[in-house]
């Protein structure tokens, strides 16, 4: 692969996570070592854990607890996970073993107070060459998008939720 | 599965194809049955054909020819392809037999002037109450919006095209 770049799916839409599962299906096409790291996230039945047990060179860590994280209002416990799986990233991003990496919420961890920019913009600078990595989540800031080759803001024109329809099986997760 | 909705991603940044993608990939977690048109595409080296072909749930038709379709300038075979991918969209999204229809560039193929509004109108509300159909592409016209259940606006702020940095394997393709 030519040099990883850094890429950015951030705003109030959807699509950005399912964005860089999209840029992980393609990169596993290509025999090409996938590993995603889920922010805050916690939940094994979830259609890309189940079929990263299917498929050998894609490998997710999620590193929430089960519950919802609340803005604002961090505990102690996420605060420690999420310094956890930025360690984990660190290791990862630096190793040169990983084609795509793919940070899943990591901007709402940074927006939510459970890592620091400083320690985010440190993976950045610190990311090896072979190394795509994919920040994901809303209110990415400025300092973290100027050091991003790429940046989309994903823009919520209509969202069906609204219409209170609930996260759907095969859909939302 | 519950029941299917209509999901647009369109705008000028990237993500939208890759969005649809990922909604592929957590959709085959769950052992869900997807369907992906490319409408305009040809590239059969890509990542999303190459991992088609190991993946029983995921069948993928590339529709186009191996050039760039000139927008404003569509020629005949151009239409006559995209009119036949349209008719295969529709036999697949009224039959109930697929659970997740991606139609790749088929808003593009729209304002390319390939296939007609109402023939895409005509489709929407004829689908399957068992299928969630997405369609991909730049210049989504508002009648086709007023149709979906949910739209995302992927837009661009920053894109490492600007910096010269062509299409790259497992990225891009």
């Amino acid at each position: 692969m030519e040099k990883g770049l850094i890429q950015i799916y951030t705003g109030n839409g959807k699509g950005k996570t399912t964005a860089a599962l999209g840029v992980a299906l393609r990169a596993l096409g290509h025999d090409l070592k996938v590993y995603i790291i889920q922010f805050m996230k916690n939940r094994k039945n979830s259609g890309e854990v189940l079929i990263s047990e299917k498929i050998p060179n894609l490998t997710i860590f999620q590193t929430g607890l089960s519950g919802f994280v609340k803005k604002g209002d961090p505990q102690e416990e996420d605060i420690i996970l999420a310094e956890k799986s930025l360690e984990l990233a660190k290791e990862i991003s630096s190793s040169g073993d990983c084609n795509i990496l793919i940070l899943d919420e990591a901007i709402t961890a940074l927006s939510f107070n459970l890592i620091k920019t400083d320690e985010l913009l440190d993976l950045l600078k610190n990311k090896s060459e072979k190394t795509e990595l994919i920040l994901t989540g809303r209110d990415a800031p400025p300092e973290i998008i100027a050091q991003a080759d790429l940046v989309t803001e994903m823009k919520e024109i209509k969202h069906y939720y609204s219409k209170g329809i609930q996260a759907r099986k095969g859909i939302e997760y």
